[in-house]
């Protein structure tokens, strides 16, 4: 990863945003600056350079794996560590004016009046813009490529899941086998807590596996993703458990057919230039037409990186557009309460022409 | 769970605060007050009842989980909807000197803005205490049995690391084969990133496992946990790999019964009235004795319940006592940078008489 080339992008972005340094607290942003994988961490950045502060559980690694900053180990609180840095520093040179940019987004209200109150008076604190999240919606070819292998091992996941669904399986059974399978080819984590939804369930867009056995003659939604070398994959594909001849299995397959539908369309929309509500509502008119507007009750996609949601929203009323090396989800479903729900997503990386659809699962009807 | 109970406790803090009513945003606070589980809402506690907030994904779980709360699905922002329902409300009444508290340690600088900026004016925001982190420090009788079952599922982990733990086995097959059978015996999670570190990795406090092969004459820290019910377990275990005849083995089986000697020391003390800082300076003092006090850079231990870390701190400088039911982790550790490191860690449950230790595993000297 060229930290360095992100560091000075970022360095120069301060002066514009009238901030003389960036406290960065949110650790994927200190990750992608600096490389930093730990769980505690500030990275300040200012324009003469930059310097990381841990506390002594991370001496090592901080060492290790930092790079383009100076390391700062206190046996205090990281955060105590960087008020007393800057005070002593500060305190030498003029801070009158001073303008320390922090991270509205994620700095928390307690953390900000800790900081202040070790800043020298004069020092001024500025919610800064959302710097690295905005630099961190256009990936490189090197973040390519590993978002790229993380949606290969993911998507080698719903595999394992065809193997073992069927009725009567426990949702929390398909998924320990979904994440011991993971774990084996050697991703670092799950990306969020693995949706096995079946049955009713299935209508809950967020359901996580329960114990619940897989009942025959409904939808199972599998939504599950990897961690792999520090980038995320997102992938979900919905399955029809037993026959799909009945009454009811015809509806279910109709709404299925609307969903993939929905999803094609609006990845069919995606490049360059096109808004993030173009592509939403690009979905939503399709579902619409079909009668089934109302029961899509969520945005269309997110970014995926670093983290398993990240920058651009792809929903209504988001008019900034698209850029080639962004990498987003497309993820229309649709949820009848008490009855079942269809969700599929795919990652989609925007290109020069358009996009390249990363996830190669298939996605026609499937009962099993 | 007696969710009204929890509910009418936190409302008679409220005015003794000082406060109105209290914004609650941290999900394990929710979770704890109310019962829901999902990964947005807001609980609105006030002197004559509780709302709850959460956007359409969450309209069925919300109905379905969250006791002794009106319930508010939105289409738009949890965070909005709560600025909406408070300004129509207080619309009607004055809302002169009307103080909402918030929660300071979670709440972010940008949703405090997005909050008080729907707000009327004259409606004050003020950062509240603690009060519910305060109240989940001592658990119920119904919350001991959660965590007893979540320690013994966690428990049982090690006992299929052993199974597996050999010299050239890689660090994340071991977390593989601990997490499979986590998730086979109902496990929802790991309660965090299980820490398999071997070889001079041991000598790393937070040392995820990675695709390093387990080394010959060297230590394996294992530290792990599950979430089960929603309750969080926490243990480590650290064991020898090889021969450990050989001189760098016997230095390291003292260094070993040092860290027992501490722990246990810790344990010894653990009863209602002491401070949790005398508990961290009875390990201390074990380990300084060894002169081994420098290689001991973490504090002692902390709570567990919902959450793999919530209060107390068991560290230096923390005057407060324990309580009957208070659960906490005591877990001495001692690393030498580039060598090796070794941590034993057990959860204890405060009682009338002292303390019962959850975690059943034998803590003697291990090789494999």
């Amino acid at each position: 990863m060229d930290f360095l080339a992100r560091q000075k992008k970022l360095r120069e972005q301060l002066a514009p945003s009238r901030l003389d340094a960036l406290l960065v607290s949110h650790l994927p942003n200190i990750r992608y600056l600096c490389g930093f994988t730990g769980s505690t961490g500030f990275l300040l950045v200012g324009e003469t350079g930059n310097v990381f502060f841990s506390d002594a559980r991370y001496t090592r690694q901080a060492h290790e794996e930092v790079k383009g900053s100076k390391v700062v180990i206190s046996r205090k609180a990281a955060l105590t560590s960087v008020g007393e840095w800057i005070q002593a520093r500060r305190k030498k040179k003029r801070s009158m004016g001073w303008t320390l940019g922090i991270e509205a987004e994620h700095l928390t209200l307690a953390d900000r009046k800790r900081l202040a109150d070790l800043l020298p008076s004069g020092l001024r604190l500025r919610n800064a813009p959302a710097l690295v999240e905005r630099a961190r919606m256009v990936k490189d070819k090197n973040e390519l490529d590993l978002i790229r292998a993380a949606v290969q091992l993911g998507a080698s996941l719903f595999d394992r899941a065809l193997e073992v669904l069927r009725a009567g399986i426990k949702e929390t059974e398909v998924a320990a086998e979904m994440e011991y399978a993971a774990r084996r080819a050697g991703a670092e984590a799950m990306s969020f807590p693995t949706i096995v939804a079946s049955g009713a369930r299935s209508a809950f867009p967020h359901g996580r596996a329960t114990p619940q056995p897989v009942a025959a003659g409904g939808f199972v939604v599998c939504d599950f993703g990897v961690i792999l070398a520090s980038y995320c994959s997102d992938q979900t594909r919905t399955v029809w458990v037993g026959a799909s001849s009945n009454a009811n299995g015809k509806e279910a397959r109709q709404a299925y057919e609307s969903v993939r539908e929905a999803q094609e369309a609006a990845i069919a929309v995606v490049r360059p230039s096109v808004s993030f509500a173009e592509v939403d509502a690009a979905a939503r008119k399709v579902l619409r037409k079909a009668g089934l507007g109302r029961y899509f009750t969520h945005s269309t996609g997110h970014g995926v990186g670093l983290e398993i949601h990240e920058l651009p929203r792809i929903a209504a009323g988001q008019k900034e557009t698209l850029a080639p090396g962004m990498v987003i989800t497309i993820e229309p479903g649709i949820y009848f309460p008490g009855k079942w729900g269809v969700r599929i997503e795919d990652m989609v990386a925007v290109n020069e022409n358009g996009c390249e659809v990363l996830t190669p699962t298939r996605k026609d009807f499937l009962a099993v």
